[in-house]
């Protein structure tokens, strides 16, 4: 097989990242971007990295998704604030067998997307990323980076994995990006939830880093009880998530160096909030299967109301 | 029956208003105080009110409650935050036939003041009253006013109306104070919590007036279902509060001014929150008998953060 192109949409924090690592490695990669356009054009993409900084002085940067090349693999990097631009973009930059990564956070958007292009044309990926853009085509990634690729089938069916998702895993795996396969999509999503909800929800709620929470007894009690709801999620949807994974996330978190989470950052930059796709998402999905997530549900209303103000300020 | 002699613990925006509308209508009042003791000593206690403006140049300010003369009603107006001082002082102020009248928020203080002077001689009083305190000695009543009192008795069995409140009452009522006077004070204060949980609890975490809260149609859905908690938690209690009550509090909220809580107003100026009266007592209380109030649960962990946090301040 030829070498798989990638289209990178929405050249931020994390797509700038794993974009400029793939084509680092050799890689065919094509960069949609929106305000930094003009300034990747003429500097190229500066990665700052714990691994090792490196800059890429040419890069192929699009303003229009239109002018991109059609793709094998569409990184979606976008937030999924902005997801309604999806239905439009992709059939502009997909290749007819290609397929589309979906690297967001959240649940559900794979269906999303699913609509757009077909069935049988998503992959999710799971990111445990700590990055920040500094500036225009300007990156820091501060630490971790895995990605876990995980196969989407109809009604996220466990499908285990695919000659696909292996390849475009080789891909990452020579760009240094450490890779897990994922058997089970949604089972992976509901994990992921495990940390995201109380620390991304809580972090901005009240103003606070992970090591904050965790250091006081009380909020720390919230998030174990936030992070038993998302089980009892996750159960809704036939996934078990045994007690010792939250365990583990707990400890995980108690040996972090102190972590402004991404929800975190956008609230302090005054972007939109993921709110949906990290919380309205699985307590929908719950509630269809009669379950109320009453911590969840009162931390999406805040949350709400605070991305309301958000997006009236940036109005 | 001679008249009686009050004592007020806590000379703040709400003790200091009352007891000086007591003075003002000849009653025989002897104020405790504490930051502002040398300045009302000198100047007095200046009441500016929405319905008249009056000073008081002479007022019987005690720094020391041993220096007190005993009182047939001891009015407690402290926060609910420094009731622990309370086992020191009512021993000294309170007359061997007087009785101690509670105008705290929150649940269960009664029972802890019976603790202290027995079980017959504690009242509660639920306050409805906008009022703050400008500077030393020097209070600006805004808005409201009524004192609903009820009689306590072990267990909150409802005792209905007695000759004490009625007199007590009288003097407040002769001190232009609007009176209800309730015959299951326990029902009464779980009433007032379906107001005080949802809005002094988001008011503070979501740093919002009653208006903003009311008019985003998230915390208009969470202040409801936080209120209908309320309602889950005095059923435990034998209580019950109708779905009309909570359309009227929310009805009633739409058409009040801009309202920053009593707790907002505590938490801007630092002070220690009044989350145990509030949140803490009702939740254990429910959950003794077996219900877990969650999106109480999830503002009173929060809160507690919040709380930490502004006494580490003032430490």
């Amino acid at each position: 097989m030829l070498e798989r192109r990638y289209a990178i949409l929405g050249t931020g924090a994390l797509g700038g990242f794993y974009g400029a690592r793939l084509q680092k490695a050799g890689l065919d990669v094509h960069f949609l971007l929106k305000s930094d356009y003009e300034h990747v054009t003429q500097h190229g993409l500066v990665v700052e990295s714990k691994d090792g900084d490196f800059t890429l002085s040419q890069v192929n940067a699009y303003h229009d998704v239109e002018k991109m090349p059609r793709c094998d693999v569409v990184v979606v990097a976008l937030k999924t604030t902005q997801n309604h631009l999806l239905s439009q973009m992709l059939p502009h930059v997909l290749k007819d067998n290609g397929v589309v990564l979906v690297l967001q956070n959240g649940l559900g958007i794979e269906e999303e997307v699913a609509d757009i292009v077909g069935n049988d044309r998503v992959i999710g990926g799971l990111c445990f990323l700590c990055s920040n853009k500094l500036g225009p085509g300007h990156i820091h990634h501060l630490d971790y980076g895995k990605v876990t690729l995980g196969e989407y089938a109809p009604d996220y069916q466990a499908v285990g994995n695919t000659d696909r998702i292996q390849q475009i895993g080789n891909d990452f795996e020579r760009a240094r990006i450490p890779i897990d396969l994922a058997e089970d999509l949604l089972l992976a999503r509901w994990q992921k939830l495990v940390w995201n909800i109380p620390y991304n929800g809580l972090s901005v709620i009240l103003n606070a880093t992970t090591r904050e929470l965790m250091a006081d007894a009380y909020t720390r009690k919230l998030v174990e009880q936030l992070m038993y709801e998302v089980v009892a999620g996750a159960k809704t949807s036939g996934r078990t998530i045994s007690d010792r994974f939250i365990a583990k996330m707990l400890d995980y978190t108690d040996k972090m160096k102190p972590y402004r989470t991404s929800m975190k950052i956008d609230y302090d930059e005054r972007r939109p909030l993921e709110v949906e796709a990290i919380f309205g998402n699985p307590l929908r999905k719950a509630l269809v299967a009669g379950v109320n997530l009453l911590q969840i549900s009162c931390l999406y209303h805040q949350l709400k109301f605070l991305d309301a103000q958000i997006r009236e300020l940036s109005m």
